[in-house]
């Protein structure tokens, strides 16, 4: 294994321990990946307690999402990382996570997209400096088939160069950053803001 | 002791540290049991703290729910455990637990089923491979006559034998897996989706 | 320091410490005591980070609740704790708490009593074999004069030996029980029946 | 370093890792400082890890808020910690934190301060004796122009010489006290206060 693999390996065991400890990766769900070159990603491979992953609950794929280890299948949703990192240069971590506060409030919120505004936390997002700007977070229908979800997601990314992250309904966050301590950062972020969100709207709701 | 019945009460002592401490299983209430043979099952006694169990703390019983140790006294739900060993050649661990989310919304809840329908999360469960299709969770009414009460779940059993759990009114869940880590990634979803649907309602209750 | 001092502290600071971490005795509030004999009960003293007690911490006091030891002074609330141990001789711990919820529902309800009925859980407590039987449990309003609450509290006890515990208002729990882990159980129960008792509220709430 | 810095950076660091624990200090959020001298604070740098601050990520500070150590830039935020300093020389510790139901409370309630009544909790604050006075806590309007903000804060300070804490609305809680030990007694005061508050106005909304 090269020292690389070996570190974004930890990284990415390190974040699930994180984020399964946080009840945001209950029961195998949630993906994670970090990028080990401009032409691979590790992910994690799918079905796997993300509270005790292992080097070998991890693989290489290339930036269409094939498996480049034999014997080891990419999870579906494989497609909606790689998409980010080919996105953006920068992108070098990617979050994919499932909390009960994501699922509630993609599912209440009956637009297509979240405004987070007068939040100081907002500032915790990449490129916000203050609470007075406004985080946009789309919020897509979910889709078993990934491939139509991903054709989905991509104009809207191209048309916000500038977003830290979005919402599947029903179904979880993705997010990310350059490395992966920016992407738990954001994580942590989202997660503020969501449950915020939630109970503003318990207690004004008429 | 053998083999097998060593390996099976670390499982069970360990799923009881794990649930105790995420509040699911208090003040010394639920049962947890697993598969010793198709003729045995070993299962917690009843009044133990379930977040410091001992192997003295568990007993074989046979698939009526009889005791096969002196001086050891089955739990009254015995028989709910060994009804469903008895139903399904596949079941290999059964967990019973006591969560506020489990008990209120089984209290709210006026019909005598859930149906969880379009959250990803469903598809945790053993058999299901989409968001699209529906769980269903039957409601029975709690009652203090054990063999009562199983009777009014056989029926449903024997109707739906892709049931992935079911709930007692007031007092907890019931679900259960090949090994015990399919049990408690059920346990997680189904916790995870009351605490959905809890935070849904309040939402959207008018 | 006799052993029975000596495991009677062991047994208080680990209470202190579970309770702590719970968030049911925060910021210094509560406190905790067992019997040392039928004439001394060992408190802890006031004012003390509950998760993080030494043997220092506590002193023996009275049926009175009058220091036995030079230079330390009990808790105004003493007198609630002798109480306890001379209303019944089964009493070996009491417990007293402040929890969120407690607080907040001794002040959303309005009357004098809370009646817990159709819990299974209500089967943790001393004495209670059925969910069909009802646990009711007092409302005391909270007063700074110790004494004069103590006669409040006084008839209830009186009239009600079947009592496993009181709220006061704005304030906390008592509860208790003939070992320390038999007072920490019904604390578990009690915790567990305020939140059931909250979310229901807030999900029927009209 | 000296014996007083050395033990300052431990309560710290300490105190980040406990706030951040308990999730009021997410995703790089809040600033901590503790007094060397009637002319120097020790306080965080900015866009750290809160749970895991090491000694290299404080600064000292003078009275105004200028950096003491080359290449270590002072947060935007100093200003509300030195003006601690500066009102009432007993003031050693100060602890600004975002917590979820601060930020909530401070933005659902829409006049400019907040009033704790009834609680028996309030003794947790510094020189409070009694659950019948009340604790009243100011909310400013959020501004990124610190000094701005500043400027707001201490009219009230000067007519409010026993206050123990204020909020900054959509931001986040500044507390304080003599010791690291009672800053942290007040902010759990402050939370299970906030949460108390939250849960009833959920509870009595109409």
């Amino acid at each position: 294994m090269t020292v690389i693999r070996e570190h974004l390996s930890q990284a990415i065991i390190d974040a699930g321990r994180f984020l399964y400890g946080r009840g945001w990766s209950p029961a195998t769900s949630s993906n994670y990946s970090a990028r080990l070159s401009n032409a691979e990603v590790l992910l994690t491979v799918s079905g796997k307690h993300k509270g005790e992953l292992g080097v070998s609950d991890l693989l290489a794929v290339d930036m269409d999402g094939r498996s480049l280890e034999e014997g080891k299948k990419p999870s579906a949703e494989t497609l909606l990382h790689t998409q980010l990192y080919r996105w953006r240069s920068e992108v070098g971590a990617v979050l994919h996570t499932h909390s009960v506060n994501a699922t509630v409030l993609s599912r209440v919120c009956l637009s297509d997209s979240l405004v987070f505004a007068d939040y100081e936390l907002q500032k915790a997002f990449s490129g916000v400096a203050t609470h007075e700007s406004q985080v946009l977070v789309p919020i897509f229908d979910n889709d078993q088939d990934i491939e139509r979800l991903a054709s989905r997601v991509q104009p809207w990314l191209d048309e916000h160069p500038d977003c830290v992250g979005y919402l599947i309904r029903g179904h979880g966050l993705y997010t990310w950053g350059p490395q992966m301590s920016d992407a738990l950062r954001q994580i942590e972020a989202f997660e503020f803001l969501f449950e915020c969100e939630l109970k503003m709207r318990a207690l004004q709701r008429v």
